[in-house]
């Protein structure tokens, strides 16, 4: 059976920053194989956001099919760790490598748990791009999984939820995400001869301040409010005697529940065209937010962890985008990994013990599935 | 005597990109001695603004004082010249070289006629920077008069002010000019995460939005009205997911006689500090407006335009600073010169008959001004 730290350690050591495929997926398909699961890799997609290789890992059992997601590709290390950053090293407690709690460490602690408990049918549903436009990764999987006639019943996500110790944070939902780029053309010109001219900047200032006055809505039980941000505003215009010929500005939209991207894109582009009707809108929505109400699943969870930890969780939609927005509409979907506070940053590093309890708990929630 | 085209050939092959000093002065120093002038030569300012060259020349005569004023320094001349831009030459009618219009020929053209035309105390006041930052120019010149005790009663700047013909503009006033630099900081941070941040974004917007509806005046009988324009919006953040750390923006002000440079700097201090109460507002007053009302002096440069051309001049407050605004605050003045189509422009080149006949109206005026 493997060993947890070691299974980690040699994930970590398979360099694979986003997108990941290749000698990563080998060393997992690999154990998952011994602990007989039957692997499907497959790679899709081109550049510039592919190829990407993507698994799915099935282990047919009895009644409810629980999906473990999870991706194997990382963050770029940065410079400045202490040791290499996909040279797995032990110092004291923790084990320092990239990817060591976003998110090696948990699909490891899954694989573990799933050599040690049998029972239900069990996935584990990884992508190589998860980090990245994420474009060919989950979205992929599951279209497969559709052709292959595969539903999960309930999914876990193995993002790193736990915020100051494990166990501490289930994520029930995610907020939603779009950015917006505004771009509003003027006719240039010298300033001292203003009507000869046409300056887009008040015309994108008023469409702002239009938009800063949107209330979209109050938050509700699950969700803080939904909140729009100007993140940057353009003009590049040297010239103190000059009025510019262009005026940009990008918006940053984080939704709850209660909206939907192609509403709130919408819903731009009608207030900037009162106040800048030349103006030209480009939305990117990044994810739709979701939410699984509390429920047999969150409470499965939130039960194993208090059986192996003594901790009860808190239930979470705080945070970025995950995968699990795309899993949540195939079936109940909550996450639950490692603490986050060294996730993307230099010397990312798990607790040993975090990894076997980690192991524990997933193991127990396997279980409980099996007899749920 | 000069001859005007030599004079301004020779004041062009002196090379004076701003700020000037040295031959061009030497050259036209000569010929105003010759004319009977006495020369007072002086040279102020440390780098990066000077050190910058002024002059006064002056002919004791009876009664009434005229100055003239004017610059031997040019603007750059840039690339793809047809001749040398310090190499002065005549092709067809024109006489082409950097300064011919701005504003050698006219100081050749005042230097002609003063010495044909005796009778009133005139002054010629050249300074070697009005098109750089003009800090130790006309300003410089107006202290050393006062020292001197020298006042003139009427004053001429020869500034191309001649729109499609010579004769055909005098420029009785300018607008003010003031540009301000306004930074609001902020606290960056996460998209995700806007309670832990602070976006210093809806700040500026609001404070553009409250300055764009601010109306300054209705203009007047001699003026445009006043005009506040956001010339330049700069955040800089590259990443969408992050709340940017400062949003900064740059207005031009160009302004009539209804106001003054520092009630502006308030009144935008005091719009920006309302929304935007951590901002900083750097303001830098380029010059005051300023108005020579039509009187005896404009209607005496009109007449011998008239009396030379027949041509009736428009009185006119259009366009940008000159050093008017600083020799207007000792007597009434006014601006007469040359066609102004190719200032600053390659190939910049006058019409000799035009320096022949702004001679002649130069002449005409001094007459006036001795019969006066």
């Amino acid at each position: 059976m493997p060993q947890v730290v070691d299974l980690t350690k040699a994930l970590i050591a398979a360099e694979s920053v986003t997108p990941a495929r290749g000698e990563v997926f080998d060393v997992l398909a690999q154990t998952l194989a011994v602990a007989g699961f039957e692997i499907d890799r497959f790679t899709v997609g081109e550049e510039p956001d592919g190829p990407v290789e993507n698994m799915i890992a099935l282990r047919p059992g009895t009644r409810t099919h629980l999906a473990f997601a999870g991706h194997l590709d990382v963050v770029p290390p940065g410079d400045g760790w202490t040791s290499g950053a996909f040279a797995p090293e032990v110092r004291g407690d923790l084990l320092h490598g990239r990817g060591a709690v976003d998110m090696k460490g948990a699909i490891a602690a899954f694989t573990a748990a799933a050599a040690r408990v049998e029972g239900p049918t069990l996935s584990l549903l990884i992508t190589g791009d998860e980090e990245g436009p994420a474009i060919y990764g989950t979205r992929a999987i599951i279209d497969r999984m559709a052709e292959r006639g595969l539903r999960p019943d309930l999914c876990l996500v193995g993002e790193p939820t736990s915020d100051q110790r494990l166990g501490d944070t289930i994520k029930i939902g995610r907020r939603g995400s779009v950015n917006l780029w505004i771009d509003v053309p003027g006719k240039q010109g010298h300033v001292a001869y203003p009507q000869l001219v046409d300056n887009p900047i008040p015309k994108l200032v008023a469409a702002l301040a239009a938009i800063d006055a949107i209330v979209l809505d109050h938050g509700n039980d699950w969700f803080q409010p939904s909140n729009i941000e100007v993140t940057d505003v353009t003009v590049g215009n040297p010239a103190t005697n000059v009025i510019p010929a262009k005026a940009s500005a990008r918006l940053s939209i984080r939704f709850n529940d209660e909206q939907r991207g192609e509403d709130l894109v919408d819903l731009i582009e009608r207030t900037v065209a009162l106040h800048a009707p030349e103006a030209t809108v480009i939305a990117r929505i990044s994810g739709e937010a979701f939410l699984t109400e509390p429920g047999p699943l969150s409470t499965l969870v939130a039960d194993a962890i208090a059986a192996v930890t003594g901790v009860t969780p808190a239930l979470s939609t705080t945070g970025g985008t995950s995968d699990a927005r795309f899993l949540s509409q195939l079936c109940p979907t909550v996450e639950f990994g490692l603490v986050n506070a060294t996730m993307h940053k230099t010397d990312e590093a798990v607790a040993i013990a975090d990894l076997e309890t980690l192991t524990d708990i997933y193991a127990d929630i396997i279980a409980r599935v099996a007899h749920g």
